[in-house]
């Protein structure tokens, strides 16, 4: 095989994680190592960028901002959710040509991966020699065929400091506010609600109960084991995914025709307050999750540039239509490698948490799911204290 | 004036911050230094603790529970939102003769300070010679007589940085969900909000537009000044007060009877997407705001342990009946001391945020309130960075 020279295009894809631009600084610095590679360029707002012939030179950033990146949330090229037509692939393989690349670096989820294996077998079909690597990432954990995705372990801290730290808050109220609901994103897949566990110590910390899209619950489980919690606790934290309540109501429109908004937690704060009678709080941190650079996971981060490194060096080394993945080699200490899965298995698929992670109950998580998801979320952090609350004996 | 010996009782009251412990530990570690103070007992769930004579003894926990404390969310005594009856006041007295108490502090926010207010006025009506003194505390920053008030610049310190990552969010997803709300806390003070602008670094850096409760808006305003920054910018982030929109629609209900749920954000993810045919995107951490202590100020933590060792040495010193407030004594280095206001000139006043610190046209903040705010909210954060995105020359 002669070897192949020529520039690099790299392109963000969906919805940015905290750690998104950790790929794109690895590309990029990888490609400056690389003799193949003449020039690294990014395609502003992903494919889109490529299809309208805006590139930006990515070589002629400062190491400055290359370091900077690696602390920004966001997608530093733009993100977009366009999904390519079928006539738009060729463009892209015209334009790509037309600039001299032969390597293509796409980082995303899902749809992006099939992008990816598109844009590859269209270049295939014409001729055109162009190396596609997909470079995973997602706070939804659900890529099939790797360990984990880059965006998962940053997002979890997050999930699993907010749900201590809110939980906690909720237990000083007692019974005055008893009930805290943290809706926690995740449509189909429950990973990152799973990840509210992640920082308890004790028997008691919160959360009290954790509702994933895998089981679905139904009103009356829930206000059951809700109520059981503040019977027996006077507080009750609930960890809940969007997904995880199968009818919420929503689609109900008003008076004046308005859809009535609301989703997971706005039902449970109805129907609990209703039935239970206890007043009810809710926290969506919504797109904090995915970009509180302030929880960046170090081993996060680390991977997620690693994989955006491995990409170039796969490209150059001959491969295409494969996504990085990442292939967990040790669990003690915790160590994970780079690996490769074909495009066509990852597109579209969609990892759901085994059931093996999840209790009998359906309502928490086990300590399979623990030992899997600890490391992902870089050092524990610093442990929270109690009062030992020593009685002084009552005299009046 | 002989010398008064006796046991010093602490409660927390009202909705916690991320440093109340710290507070609290500072009313602790100070008493134990005290000759005059033979004990020191926490209430357990503010007054109620007392009015229940369910006390425990402080004095017994161990160094590294206390150190725990300090980066503890939460009130680790319990709070409460109960007010007192008339008739409890005499029984609190009572309690506190019973167990010899001669030194009570109180830490919480406008009502807890009249709770204060009122136990040290049955008391000198009564005779028994008890002194009251009030520490202060709350996110919302809206006590009187103080410079500002510790739990606000950790819960500052959470709003910029969440603003800041949120919009960078929103910036990189462009037109495909251009608009983002960030819900904050305030229902009468827009204190909080405003800090939403405090991790802003060059034009262009959101929060694009700031409403809060002293200036409400209506929706045509609204709907004009997010249309402009979209038209300008491609994507506009919103920090907006829970009570910055006076007619929310709240109170209407559905078919079923249910009250529709949904506040400011909400209101304005109606109005935006119907008026403008734009995705709004919304981010509610609610509580988060006052408890995430992975956020906690060092300034604020500080100046919280500070105002509860300052609240035992003025009760031993012959004080009693003022609340401790903070005074700034320098702006750059920033420095901070304690001073005295009388408890009746707290206990149910509010302070609002004043002219100087919003801008003509209301939705921002000025450079007068920057200068203010940032040295509460402790050392800036690492800053982030753009890619400079040098173009290259289109082909194709």
């Amino acid at each position: 095989m002669a070897t192949l020279r020529g520039a690099l295009v790299v392109g963000q894809s969906g919805g940015p994680t905290a750690v998104i631009n950790n790929s794109l600084v690895g590309v990029i610095e990888q490609s400056l190592l690389e003799e193949q590679i003449t020039a690294v360029y990014g395609s502003l707002r992903g494919i889109q960028g490529v299809l309208q012939d805006r590139l930006v030179d990515l070589g002629r950033e400062s190491p400055q901002t290359l370091s900077g990146l690696r602390r920004t949330p966001g997608a530093a090229l733009g993100t977009v959710r366009y999904k390519l037509q079928e006539e738009d692939y060729e463009r892209v393989v015209e334009v790509m040509r037309a600039h001299g690349v032969r390597f293509f670096c796409y980082i995303g989820g899902n749809d992006s991966m099939d992008t990816a294996y598109r844009v590859d077998a269209v270049a295939r079909r014409t001729g055109y020699e162009l190396r596609c690597i997909g470079v995973p990432k997602t706070v939804d954990n659900d890529l099939a065929g790797t360990d984990h995705c880059p965006g998962y372990g940053s997002a979890a801290r997050f999930v699993a400091l907010a749900a201590r730290d809110t939980g906690w808050d909720t237990e000083s109220m007692g019974l005055s506010s008893p009930v805290k609901v943290i809706e926690i994103m995740g449509r189909n897949a429950g990973w990152l609600t799973a990840a509210a566990a992640l920082a308890r110590k004790e028997t008691g910390d919160p959360p009290h109960l954790i509702y994933v899209p895998e089981r679905p619950v139904d009103d009356a489980t829930v206000v059951a084991e809700v109520g059981d919690v503040v019977a027996a606790r006077e507080h009750c934290v609930v960890a809940l995914s969007e997904g995880a309540v199968p009818d919420t109501g929503m689609g109900e429109v008003d008076a004046f025709g308005h859809q009535m908004k609301g989703g997971a937690a706005e039902h449970l704060e109805r129907i609990l307050s209703e039935q239970l009678g206890l007043k009810v709080r809710v926290d969506k941190p919504n797109y904090l999750q995915r970009s509180f650079s302030t929880c960046i996971s170090e081993v996060d981060a680390n991977e997620a540039y690693m994989v955006g490194q491995s990409a170039v060096r796969l490209a150059v080394d001959g491969k295409s239509g494969v996504m990085v993945t990442l292939v967990r080699v040790a669990q003690d200490p915790y160590q994970c490698e780079t690996g490769t899965v074909p495009l066509e298995q990852i597109a579209n698929a969609e990892r759901l948490l085994p059931d093996v992670y999840l209790s009998e109950q359906g309502n928490d998580v086990t300590a399979a799911f623990l030992d899997y998801a600890r490391p992902l979320i870089g050092p524990p952090p610093p442990p929270l204290a109690r009062l030992a609350r020593f009685a002084v004996p009552p005299l009046v």
